[in-house]
């Protein structure tokens, strides 16, 4: 009954994106240690802020920094990287994505206007000694350059590396959906950072261990899709995240941020145009394709969860804690 | 796992709250059949106006037509019955409980000023003869007269005698949850109109059925708690039910009007108030019974989803269609 | 500094948008007088459901009543006549306006599904026996059959018969401002229903008659633009309504239901397409036009309440009450 | 006519809250100037983690770069100071924010979650080489370490130091207000960072010198109040400073980031609590007092935006810029 999936069953199955990964792992001492990390995910392999793509964002739990919302609401375009960290590095990361675009695009600040930055967060504190702030701008700049179209490596690496999810170890996750219609073919992929939930929540698989005493948690999820779609049907895409991991178990509790962004890199619109009018393509709502992506994102979003714990493995934190990889 | 169950699985196990039917059924001719109703519910025995509630809304999917979330949304309460009716009967329910709230109330529109109504609707076209507005004004009336704090009876009846739920007949649907924290014990209970879903997606049963031409449907979710809680976190709650039907199979499809209303019965809010200065107590956000409370919008949505279905019977409308029961 | 005039200074200026009132005016006995109507704003002459316009909104201050917002902010589209009316009148003025469409397009709640009332009101009690609700189904009709492309007749007519404004008498007004940039020329029109404001709070003039006991009153804002724009942009214009009644003189005090809703004639959308893929061309927000177009909303707005009162006319209304013209 | 002025006509009017400014000044060579600083807001004196205060904002145009907002609408508070700067300079004062509460608040990140930073911006890149990034985490803790309740030095000073308003040089600006009704007395303060609007917008006063070739702009609104208010509430305020910078003459162009924040001191919400159940106080939506403390808002905005003109001196920036004082 379900879709079929992608080719590689991953967000990069979206012709264009790129996805890199920067992980931190140092034991410090008996009570400190560095579990953490970058992930960035790039619509398409121009320049970001030339050439501008349409997305929209879901707030389905605000208990979160992600920072960039507020313009992307508002104009309905994405012209830079998305960024996945810990909390305590979203102005580190933002740096460092700053320095890449200006590096990248001598005009911004100068002849023409500033850049918003997008960087999502979920807070790897159980493991990681977050206090510590151990990312620094560079390490920013390292995922983006290094990210690449290959499959999308998952569990415990980049932004994933001290995650913790349904109190097994969490992390990255992806997945992809095709949709068919007519004649007309797209791909839908969800790439999350997933640190939300509690093993008995799980309703995917029975979760045996002892209960870890971790926080609500949260979990960023990005959807990537070459479906024409502008920024308020792309808005509807990533409101439909909150049924992807409502069926993993979660309760959307309190304290997990749950922020979801789609984008279409189906449309683009430049920074320098000629002409004043300008014109986008896009699926009609009520045609029948719309609800096929919208069981797409679904589909791909709770796929991409279970992925980010099949795919991790048992990680040693700080205070020596243990987070297990699941037994799937 | 689940939470435990109110006494009688009711939206009306949140004391004081209200229900009332008035059903319309009757075959005109070969090609019309009226099959439609009007549900309403009504958070305490007093009077709304003057003594008005805390509440919140989430639009899930803003295919619909609910009337009143404008100021809902500005002032955060409550002053009127919430009713439920077929979409085109939106107008005539309005103004049969405008008649009912004005008969109660000789100041509002004379010395004080106008009243908020709050009318949800689903699309009952498919059995209902839509086009032939049955529902009067009286009818509003009398649902709200009616309305008692009896177990509420479910399936194809009231607003939900024309309802179709994936492909079997929906309509009504009601549960209720407890929670119990450190000595303190509130009741969730959720009353939903059920009008959503393809046959095929449904996940919590198999339904072999052939497929009914049905369009994408709606679902009207009233969420009622005695948990003492403002109007910010009641939006909460009701953001929470997009779980509730994302784990029944919902994809939340394009056409589906689904929108959510929250209201907690343990603040009051004087309309004739002698002091300029209020007080609201509330739950802490961060305190373990606000996840509770959203596990249990979660299990008592869902729930009564499924109830709609199992406590329906199959149903002959217009044009001869005929949607059977579930096989529930 | 201002921008120029349109032709007509009316939202009529805007190629075919027609605008029709219906005025109910009499005096029953010492106590009650019938002082109210309905005005209608259709935005082209073709059947609108089939052929849908794109349009926003924006709630300045949500309490009002408004009917219809759910679905223009979930599918930024417009596919009916835009009703204005006195809020008790809401739920009779929809019924009407659904018989309208309903008799026009015989497939709506038959072979394809429902349609969207848009229902604006603002509270005419102090003048208006509204409890009486003398608007009736059939003079909503009735406005939108003699709606035409002529100037709009303003002041104390249509939905403007019993409002007051600044503590004297408003109701209907209109202007335009027309846009031109790089041989691009556009047209804004606006046209308010005005309701609000104290007679102190007014900046355009001294108003210094006495002090009527009138709530905070509420104000209908409705724009219109030949611009090629999408939702999105719409709402933007849309909320820049709130500089242009604040340039009166208002605070948005509490009471006061300020909406404004925004459509463009440029781009149609028809519900019965051949092929799931569509285009809109639209002005890229970063066009100096674009400025221009905020500017038009605002100025356009400003001078359309002040002409709501410039021609209206003393007025007498329930218990013997008289609102007097504003020395303009 | 208009509300009487607090004792200092400034946001440091309100009881507790602190203000404090760090500004950068360096010509480097013929073309690159520092020109830009860090304001820091302190609703209280003491632990703003621990001892949380209710707030609310409004995006009145989203073209910025604000950080903090997602959690601040989901949870109605604020638990850190609100920061001021650059628009690239938001990753490092977030930075030095977070070490500046980590420092003070050690079992953040450690025993219990992370810290919401708010961090508002505005684009000083007329004058300032914004692209050197001149502003260090650690100009962001001295500016609140130095924050006293002394009145606010405006103008030229702090993130003001490189702003332009209406064609002139804009910054810091600060006004304050105070209500009474039946004998309750509040004040409301607004500071504000002016940077938007052309010189012949501006309705204030007659600006004469050549049009500079700025960007559109933006302006952050930081509005504090004493009256008890709760975070809808709250919001409502912030949305009334639409109305205060309209009336200096801003159209809110498409690429100012308008951004307003308002909070209550009058209510504490403490981290570590020890019961589930809280209380807020709060005014009355009806009360007469609301609309006054609407006005107080909208009349502290106007004429903070003024006085950050007024107060401001001539500035000499990167490539020999001069952005003269306005006659004022």
């Amino acid at each position: 009954m379900g879709l079929q999936k992608g080719k590689e069953n991953c967000i990069t199955d979206v012709d264009g994106v790129k996805v890199g990964h920067v992980t931190l792992y140092e034991e410090i001492d008996d009570v400190d240690t560095i579990c953490t990390g970058v992930t960035a995910i790039l619509p398409h392999a121009d320049n970001l802020f030339r050439k501008k793509i349409y997305a929209g964002s879901a707030v389905i739990n605000g208990f979160g920094k992600t920072a960039g919302l507020v313009q992307l609401e508002e104009l309905g375009i994405l012209e830079s990287p998305i960024m996945l960290t810990n909390t305590f590095s979203v102005g580190a990361v933002m740096q460092g994505t700053l320095q890449y675009m200006l590096e990248q695009t001598e005009e911004i600040g100068d002849t023409t206007s500033t850049i918003n930055l997008l960087i999502g967060e979920c807070n790897d504190g159980y493991l990681n000694s977050i206090r510590l702030q151990a990312v620094k701008p560079e390490h920013a700049i390292e995922a983006i350059r290094t990210a690449t179209t290959s499959p999308v490596k998952e569990g415990a690496i980049g932004a994933g590396k001290g995650m913790v999810c349904f109190g097994h170890k969490g992390g990255i996750g992806t997945a992809s959906r095709m949709v068919e219609v007519e004649g007309h073919h797209y791909t839908v992929g969800c790439l999350v950072l997933s640190n939300f939930g509690k093993k008995e929540q799980a309703l995917f698989a029975n979760l045996n261990l002892k209960n870890l005493d971790t926080p609500d948690g949260s979990i960023m999820m990005i959807i990537a899709t070459d479906a024409p779609l502008y920024d308020r049907q792309l808005k509807r895409l990533a409101k439909r995240s909150a049924v992807g991991i409502g069926r993993t178990g979660s309760n959307i509790d309190n304290g997990s941020g749950d922020i979801a962004i789609a984008f279409s890199t189906a449309n683009t619109f430049d920074h320098h145009a000629a002409e004043p009018i300008e014109s986008i393509k896009f699926i009609r709502d009520d045609h029948p394709m719309m609800n096929q992506l919208f069981q797409a994102v679904i589909e791909a979003t709770e796929e991409a969860v279970i992925r980010s714990l099949k795919f991790s493995e048992t990680t040693k934190g700080r205070k020596g804690r243990i987070v297990e990889k699941a037994p799937l």
